[in-house]
């Protein structure tokens, strides 16, 4: 049974995701062809910095774990590499990233990674676009009403759409 | 029941892991009291550089909770601080350490992280000790036959001896 109401037979849905530890954004598009894409839900994720790692990076895959159950996503689409220059970040950053993965693998769901400037490319057709740019074209392309806001949720549904203009479909067939 | 032969009722079995995307070590140590800890199980968890980050980290996280299913330790004592100064191998490791850890919480096994100067500290006395060092204090303390090989299950059962001696106890009582 699709998880969405008016899912037809050849829609495939898409779970894009922004990690970080504090706040991961994330949106769910269906495609129903090319330049055929609607916005499910999106939002933020967001944990406290007075955690520990260990309950925080389990909050994090929790959520994601609640969005695949709610969606029945085909496809994982996540933001690939961390561009800062400091370890620390990166450390942290990577057990937010690996909390999200594990959820999609765990239940053997394709995993598509794509570099922030592969999503800007792809979105707004300039890989050095800005957060404002994205959101705006982010919301021409799903027709909504206003960019999705905060800018993290902005970004998780850019990944999605990201991989619904450069993905490989059917992903998935189903019968 | 105790999955560990002879486990008595005040024992403590600490799994200890030192992550890496490549390799993970890991023991596993059975403490009975002050200075009365012996080991279980040590080696090593291997991934291909071939394969993708979702793939590395679900491999890391399946053995993982092999173990936890083998042994059904009390505590995971994990080695913590990356301390290399590139982003790059930080966010890798970073993703196979959330794996690691994020298998503990999803079964409510506390987590328990020490620095390798804290591990080095503890177990051979000096912050700065040599991998030989290391590998030759676990093998004193738990009188074995030679250090554990490769240096990374040392490692492994190394951040559990260091639970076991700076750790409180009792980490959980059982009925």
């Amino acid at each position: 049974m699709p998880a969405i109401d008016g899912r037809g037979p050849d829609d495939v849905v898409v779970l894009g995701i922004d990690p970080g530890t504090a706040a991961t954004g994330y949106g769910v598009v269906v495609r129903s062809g090319p330049r055929r894409v609607r916005l499910v839900e999106c939002g933020v994720i967001r944990t406290s910095a007075g955690e520990s790692m260990a309950t925080r990076i389990r909050e994090i895959h929790d959520e994601v774990v609640a969005l695949l159950e709610r969606h029945a996503p085909d496809v994982m689409s996540v933001e690939d590499v961390f561009q800062g220059k400091n370890a620390q970040s990166a450390l942290k950053l990577g057990h937010a990233r690996g909390a999200i993965i594990l959820a999609a693998t765990l239940r053997d769901l394709p995993v598509a990674e794509y570099a922030p400037r592969q999503i800007k490319k792809a979105v707004v057709g300039n890989g050095n676009a800005s957060k404002n740019q994205v959101g705006f074209m982010v919301q021409s392309q799903l027709r909504l009403k206003a960019p999705p806001t905060p800018a993290d949720a902005a970004d998780g549904v850019a990944a999605a759409l990201c991989h619904c203009l450069m993905g490989t479909f059917p992903v998935r067939s189903r019968t």
